[in-house]
């Protein structure tokens, strides 16, 4: 970390400050310059507040050399961290595909799409029961009733299951889910973040509309710190100026949060663009980046003719591009898919 | 709303559409052109679901006319609404002050803030209790003890005060607070805006860091939705690619918001900055662009000399740019700062 | 395109624009709502000045519903372009290999990297003369002398070149370039764009740092409006809040572009991060995405052991990463690279 | 400006880095810590180029600490500059009040809004000749007859007269013209700026797009470092994410800047909104935050009763707004308008 002073500070000041350092155990180191002085504060900084620091009055700036979070960083934990999710394991090599609807609606609907995408090759189910919308008029989701049918699904099939949980009191709601979802809304819900590093279970952390990857991975620690080290990572696209898709998938994100971090890595290409058509080119691609799994929407609801997720494959084109998926993997990563 | 129809799209599969929409007691108009056929839904569209519509096979694209919001739109509700927070009231064309330390720290230094800032002529103290802070080693704020604090300083000044709301448990906490703070983290908590609905508090609600004014008035409809129509908007800055500065101060927000909805507008220019320096010229600016009332961190603490917020004025200089921005607020709009 | 009419607009009124409207030759459909009155614009409506319509007094908002560029527009163009620059073709089906290094330094580096290239399979040579940098003290490039050492590569080696031209006075000496490169920064140049399409050689048109699709094809229609159609579009990563990497490759610009346009699309992931050890998954993606090309930097200079860009790759690392993408591209796409 | 080592760069490497940092004469302090190798560079920076740096094999990162403008820093340069132009001057403490139409149309009508806008108190002229349009569709201004309308309006008025400049071949064009414009799409555009920096007239120099405030002082950087230090700098809205305006006016950019550097700063309501309604209030802000001047569009065409551009003022309208501008000016800074 890097403190700089400001211009007209005194030395007795300066003196106190690097004193105060004192607490954190650190190492200061003091250059002056013709037009600044620095302190470079060398140790682990990772516990330090750079904002309680920017706030001294002596203090023009600060910048942080080393990263902010430390259960996640690669640097303090070279192997890859492996998920367990019922059955089955995120991170360990294979490509963890997870498919569903966006909305569960009906028992046998969810049902349905469990054993067409369990043939095409998914290794675990996902449904939203708890739906965050932006407008109170819109379709809020089944709810607990949603769960239910979620459950049964699973029974029948065998799959694992992910769901979204929106709020800490729904946490009981939970007990046989088996990846517990925190949308892309409350990546930085902080009470709901330390809630889930209390308990057990392995959570998919999406990334937000608008965070960095660094506060991705803050919020991954926010959870680690509470003693919860089973986090995947889900990146699902950013907010950008681009109108003609919903989101912008960032798929430097892949190789980057795999370098900077030895959790598990996830791609949402559905949300990521909000378009059916632009699923399979990115499904391809974010395998091609080196992703550990995809996470991709199908809808099948043969009755309702007329309607059908703008972001939802049908079962049909999920085959196809679970293929193609694999194809790619085992091309470059020469490895079967679990 | 207008639906624009696929190129491919069969007359029989329109005129069923055409058929479904009658649900919503719309009238729709025809418009079949050489490249597109176009459906304009004319009635009230608030409660139809775009991306239900968008997700139909025969549907390329659909665009809103009129805004989703209903309960807050200025157009179904012209006059101004009027927020009573304790024995005070935002957005009667009086100037609301709000000020207070970014975090209560003792009870001795929230009352000595308190006392210095009603001096100056503020009307509500501020004061954060629970903070969310994007690192998990960061200062969380005192809790349930800092309010206690704050409460102690609303008894001994009779200012009325407000801090910010975490998670939907705190809410029994939350008995003595007159006007309750959805912070920017938060303005998509779903969950919580309805819990806020069901209770009858007046609500501040802060702009998320990269939310348009459209998904701030949705977050406003669904307090009002549940009920509550007390809430307050705050704009407090947005994300940008801009690094001098912490946030962007939308100014453009002021008088737009204002246009949009009867809701009262306040401004935040210390967050909006994060640099002390910068408060008062972007004070006056809010006032100048209308703003019904200011938020802004006053810190005193001279037993801890070396540390100031960077953001946070002392009390000497809120009291001048309080003066500065009652006199623009009188120059230009004649009236009295209540 | 659709015009919502003012509120207030009265009858007169809007006859005399329906009138007016008539110069364009379209047709006009009146919806008239309880609050608001929406025309149908039916017809060509590429030619419309939306802004000017929104200008008008009684109109409230212009909506877009047809694309505004024409020439560049797949659905009045269905086939591919295929565009020749020199001895080889973009956009045919094959995977277009551009590499050569950042800036060109002196004949004996542009010459050693040329034959690196070529050697790992590259079918044209980059290379900057022209250099656009942020800093005036920064290295401005070698200007036209670098054009000749780049020429002299060509000559030295059978392969095409491409370089960026930076102002319109330049195009004399690019008579011998195969395929003319528009940086970024250039990307709204209105007068360069004009330029280049009343010359005969191919453009190669760089996304700008925040520019959306639809301006980037806004940009082309420029370029073809000239009558040059030879155009290569150029996603290179554009600007979001993200600070590990330099820009964020919008991966999905590569499916979306070719559905919307005829034109080759070619992905850059050396700018698109900053970062070489980015390049070989972000290059694997943008295969397995369906780009037409990929422009990859590659520097090579034994004798400045320190030194190397950031972005760039060794020849050998080149070689391997070359490899991948034409086994991503045979697998996915069974064509032998040309 | 500070260098972190890669964690595995032999002493050998660093002590030659060292050596050849000795070219720049400054004076390098060595941190060495637990996890990283820092070096602190201390000295004029502002010459050095830090994207080389990071591209050396033992760099993992380069962080600036001084500011990379240096004839724009208010460090080197406490005093304010005053630019002149024509009979009047800038940023020397009264508010410089530039008005006029978006687009030149005929000589009748800027003749017509030239004493209009003269009567309301303004000091400048602004008309468009050279137009830059994202649509080859759309009016691109009248050019070279535009200009000499203009320059007959300044003739008949006396108002000094302030136009923008498209491409540098344009430049024989300009004598007569008192202030050159470089336009948002035109701010990264080198090879202008560089000979804009080569002649005597002041520029006036607007902020691009999705422009830093840094990026915009190295811009101003390029003038001034061919000798002309004669820049104006002009706030005019920045892109972001809200879309119920064109752009986000940076209001904090106006202290922020003259804070940083020396140079005045002016600010473009009418462009950050693109909504005449919102122009009075940011007009407004604008002077209470403390800008040197305003440049605001007005609009005079009685014979096309429709057409008024969505973000011009009438006559009538812009009076008022100066007045109130005056008022909010005396009132803060307590000195009379020139």
């Amino acid at each position: 970390m890097v403190v700089i002073i400001q211009k007209n500070a005194k030395q007795e000041q300066i003196d106190r400050f690097i004193d105060w350092l004192g607490q954190y155990g650190l190492q200061v180191h003091l250059s002056v310059g013709a037009v600044h002085t620095i302190l470079g504060l060398v140790g682990d900084t990772s516990r330090v507040d750079a904002d309680l620091i920017r706030a001294m009055d002596i203090v023009e700036d600060v910048r942080r050399i080393q990263e902010p979070y430390k259960n996640a960083n690669r640097k303090f934990h070279p192997e890859n961290t492996v998920v367990k999710v019922g059955n089955t394991y995120i991170g360990d090599g294979s490509l963890t595909m997870i498919a569903g609807p966006c909305s569960i609606e009906t028992e046998e609907q969810i049902i349905t799409v469990a054993r067409a995408v369990k043939a095409a090759g998914a290794t675990l189910l996902r449904g939203g029961a708890f739906k965050p919308r932006s407008s109170p008029y819109a379709f809020q989701g089944l709810g607990a009733e949603g769960l239910k049918m979620l459950l049964a699904a699973k029974k029948e099939t065998g799959l694992p299951v992910v769901t979204e949980l929106m709020n800490l009191t729904q946490l009981p709601l939970f007990e046989e889910v088996d990846l517990i979802q925190v949308g892309a809304r409350n990546m930085q819900n902080f009470d709901l973040l330390k809630e889930l590093g209390r308990q057990p279970k392995p959570v998919l952390l999406k990334r937000g509309l608008s965070s960095t990857m660094e506060e991705l991975l803050m919020s991954a620690e926010y959870i680690m710190a509470g003693g919860n080290e089973q986090v995947v990572l889900c990146e699902r696209g950013i907010r950008t100026f681009e109108g003609y898709t919903r989101n912008t998938l960032d798929i430097s994100a892949v190789p980057m949060l795999k370098q900077l971090s030895h959790l598990p890595v996830v791609v949402d290409p559905s949300h990521a663009t909000g378009i059916a058509r632009l699923v399979p080119p990115l499904a391809r691609a974010a395998v091609a980046a080196g992703a550990d799994g995809l996470m991709i929407e199908v809808h099948n609801d043969p009755a309702r003719a007329l309607c059908d997720g703008p972001q939802s494959l049908t079962p049909e084109v999920y085959e196809q591009v679970a293929g193609e998926c694999r194809l790619v993997h085992k091309t470059l990563f020469g490895k079967a898919v679990r």
